[in-house]
């Protein structure tokens, strides 16, 4: 079944393919009384945008988000908040050999099995060109967030690319915004560049890891099982295209630690419980710590290369595909300000829900 | 907010504490018309069940589970089934020491900010025990499995303790039932006993990876976004208490592929289309492609050790922790018959949700 | 499919069939630190509880209440609280002959259709003993709401039985109580009681019509379409079974109403608005008005009759039947209960959700 | 809090203000392969329209729907169908009065308390322009049924205005599309025009009753207790603006009818069970029986009239007030494209439903 809504109270629905007149989000269940136009969501879309330097899709959108409802004079009214972006660059005909072939690594084999068709233009509904509308509807998360619970700050970058991961110990929060990678790592950045420049020359592509961290997440938010925060996390992480792993703190890594090790041990702080590690990821038991809430997810390589790759047509014939188009060498790069835009939601959702089980009230420590 | 429901047609809701009267699962949305008995479920909760060998822990529960509703002379009538499961060894006077003091990477912090009070005895709500509970619904999956779709086969195994994994030349199959530890490596069964005794006698604890592998699923499951066939599975296996990290096929690996490595190449088999690897897990698109699909998830170690860690009391004191009580050394290899659990309850959905769209007729090919 | 679960941050799941070693409701979502024991619940079981009088069916049932998970040391931890009711008088032989037959009016013959087959051991799934599970956790409902908002009052009546209404000019809050069809009516009990009998001596049954009363609702419950207040009041009370209609306010009435006479003006009081009318029932676009909150539905006439009746069987022979067993001659009698126990939690939902979103800030007028 | 989705897996979303820059609404959960374009859904929205003749409101919107997602070459792909509707006469100078006068028997006032702020032009979500996405969805759910189940027939009709209802014995469909009214009774359709006229040169509006017929819907559609059909019908029509009141079949009448009288006796026809009345509206145990499944509304007068009523300001202060503005005297008669448009998506909702749970297989009788 097709299910297109994300979030328990603050609920964003997208919809729209890459070359169909317009995509978008509806977002309901949005508080009311929250300032905002337009111009609060652009920046984040600008940030998403293709086409900014030679390591994204050279196709160009505008990206404009138009918002269609649910405000009045600049303010959210608490109905349902319609984002608007229209499709400008449909350069469509690049994609007609694609329509008889599925690429491998790609939907396109999936989507014809489970639907009968497909749209394939751009990958229809399976193009990362859907997160724009997550990325609208992320911003209005923020803007909540500022008003509810200032604190709250979300930073997402690589911290690694095909085999090269960041060195740690050079990591410089100011860094990130100067680099075309999102990267805390100056020197990563460097490298990366002389990295994925050969390998679009070489007609290929690669994956990355892109790590978000909410810092300010107030303790308490989250619920002990089946919506826990980590679980809600690992669904919105995994509900991005090309994602294939998700990990909260240590992660897959949690695996090779003793108790002794894991164990993020607790002092009493002047402000209340102060932990002296985050092994956690700021999440125990599926509730937020407190302390920087940690996420990781891989993004596969983009799967459509100008490398020919056996495959089969619709009809069955086995054939070679080289995939021409514009097409992101290392889409991780843009899944950044994705990943953002879903700790956004998620931890808004929290906070709305903690709002109505507990009243925001927290058990008291000392 | 407190939500312990999960799955969208066959919706699974657990109930109970560790130490209440007892504990089960709601099962919603069952078909009609399947046989299933109390024997159908019972293997699947002994080999969860705690005290079978030195490696888990030697709490005694007899772990019987009984169907209150939903059958009727030995088959569903499509309303629900209730599962309990009685809580008979109570020893909570172990538990008396945690009931002020958190234990550090545990739930009782959270839960005791969260709603101010909390359930000491065994973990409450937070302890591995209401894994039973899933489990007891997933083998109810897995009789309508084999009804509906008789081919699957899911099997659970460990393939990493610690900073241990298996060889995956020595991978048999056979193996998995002949070891305490399920894991497919005699060899690796017989270190890691070492290894385990060594930590457990040093009062220590150790995180573990379980793969659970689900043959026969028919290709098309799954939808494109928000209720990717992926994208539950990550939600499903990190709601599993103490898991921090979920992975689909390569998972975090693809990070360090290129396009032209991922490409899971296609031909043409006698039967329909053929993939050359598995790269994807058996997931593109967020839809099934009817390869095996592979899901590996992290247990972090136990929280609950005998040696001392530094913590705060719930009247703010720092104290130093001991935690006794009768704790798995490696909580990991009882969460094999979960995750597998959790696998049975998604595939079922799927199936269940795909039928509802689609009357399940898939796309020809050839 | 099955769907047996009411709500949306207060979510209940009820389970088991009138002959069933049990049956039950788990509670979901409830907001933790509140006071609850099974004394709490025991009284509204009580009221809804079979064999108290001649009108209602002679089954005997204790209806005993036990809650099973969520509190501790007498308090909801904010978990999920199992409510189980064992049946103990479960006469089942008395069904023999109606396992074949379908009785007119009765669910058995679509049941029988939608899902191959029944357990038709007292209606199984569809006998009203299900409501007693929905008044368990009504009186969960009604012990938060008097911590949350001590001023709401839940009172449901009858008002109608077959086709004596009651005269308003004698409305008695004080009555309600003192007879054994929860009227306000004194008078219109006494005609009830005479009319009743004869029917039931005629092996006849008849209908009737309850209204339910939500006095202290805050003003801003609800939301304006969707999940609006009067639509999930709508989808609780025709959620009940037997029940065929659902009116807010004027309910029907409002058809034959001008606008000139419907429109509920409006003054300034001491204390804010002030409603010189109510043909709203309490309810404008979807949203509490802080008026009275007036909901009546009609309960059709027990269908299980000593009136040999035509249908047919299974196997498609034309026969004619009579059903023996022990059923309500005005099942709407007991509906009472289980109306006010829907009202607690639609009541209980819809503050959670407004404290969710809006902080349960109000609009300031004057 | 907010929630705009109506359906489980047939779900729509609608969004938007009636003087917003658009409409529209988010259908999720098509089954692919449908053939869909605009010229299917326009007939829907002609229908609804307004302005089209001297009983309906003298706005004129040209109400054209465009499809921005989710169909490829005319057939639907299984993604999420966008459809807008643009604002085009929106004369928002008539609601500069009420911006701070609250009118009695609206929203104006609940709106107000709940979210602090509301958008007043032309009542903006609470308008009635918010059923025109309603209708869209409306369409697409006939297009899907007509191929899924070609026999349903889905008819609304008004069978009262004001106190005047039709006479039963003068029901002709053939009259349904004869006359403004949407009536089947040709003499009511005669008394209510000379009827509203009166009531309208009064500056007065009136009430009405609408009833929809689906006919030819198969049995073993619906659920048990908390998603039975006629639960979900209750809520879709009771979600429509205005509506105070739902019933099936004998609705709120049953209550005066005899067990006797109320069973709809079965006999054994050619292809199966045949009842030999339909007091249950075609629905028994929340499950459709085969029988036409017949549902009522009532809908409230129009609140927006030109007769002076006694209100408040969002200041407090009280005063008189005349609502100028394009109203419907009648908005009942409007409301039948909008009844019919619900039944729809409820009917293909449980349609897919009971396709996931049972495969749509049936029980066998005879």
């Amino acid at each position: 079944m097709s299910f297109n809504t994300f979030g328990h109270l603050f609920r964003v629905t997208t919809w729209g393919e890459s070359h169909g007149p317009a995509l978008g989000a509806t977002v309901d269940g949005c508080p009311p009384g929250i300032a905002l136009t337009e111009s609060d969501l652009q920046p984040f879309l600008d940030k998403r945008k293709p086409g900014q330097n030679k390591f994204t899709t050279q196709r160009r959108e505008e990206d404009v988000v138009r918002i269609l409802s649910g405000t009045y004079e600049g303010r959210t009214t608490g109905t349902p908040i319609q984002l608007m972006i229209e499709n400008t660059d449909q350069r469509s005909k690049d994609y007609g050999d694609i329509a008889q072939k599925f690429r491998p690594g790609h939907a396109d084999i999936t989507y014809h099995q489970k639907y009968g068709l497909r749209d394939p233009r751009g990958g229809g509904r399976s193009s990362a060109r859907e997160t724009a509308a997550r990325v609208a509807a992320g911003g209005v998360a923020r803007k909540v967030l500022a008003q509810l619970a200032p604190d709250v700050q979300i930073i997402g970058y690589m911290v690694q690319m095909g085999p090269h991961g960041i060195d740690r110990t050079r990591f410089d929060w100011a860094q990130i915004d100067q680099n075309p990678f999102w990267t805390p790592d100056a020197q990563a950045a460097a490298d990366w560049a002389v990295y994925l420049n050969d390998l679009r020359r070489d007609h290929n592509s690669v994956g990355a890891i892109v790590e978000v961290t909410a810092r300010g997440v107030p303790a308490g938010l989250g619920a002990p099982l089946y919506a826990k925060l980590d679980s809600d996390l690992a669904s919105a992480m995994m509900s991005i295209n090309a994602v294939k792993g998700v990990e909260i703190g240590e992660g897959m890594a949690a695996a090779a630690l003793t108790g002794v090790a894991n164990a993020d041990e607790i002092r009493m702080g002047p402000e209340g419980p102060e932990f002296l590690s985050n092994h956690a990821g700021g999440i125990l038991g599926g509730i937020s710590t407190g302390q920087d809430v940690v996420v990781r997810f891989s993004v596969k390589p983009t799967s459509s290369i100008l490398t020919p790759r056996q495959t089969i047509t619709v009809s069955g014939q086995e054939v070679d595909l080289i995939t021409k188009g514009r097409h992101d060498p290392c889409v991780g790069i843009r899944a950044v300000p994705v990943g953002e835009a879903m700790m956004a939601c998620v931890v808004l959702d929290h906070l709305l829900l903690d709002r109505g089980q507990t009243g925001g009230v927290r058990g008291q420590i000392g």
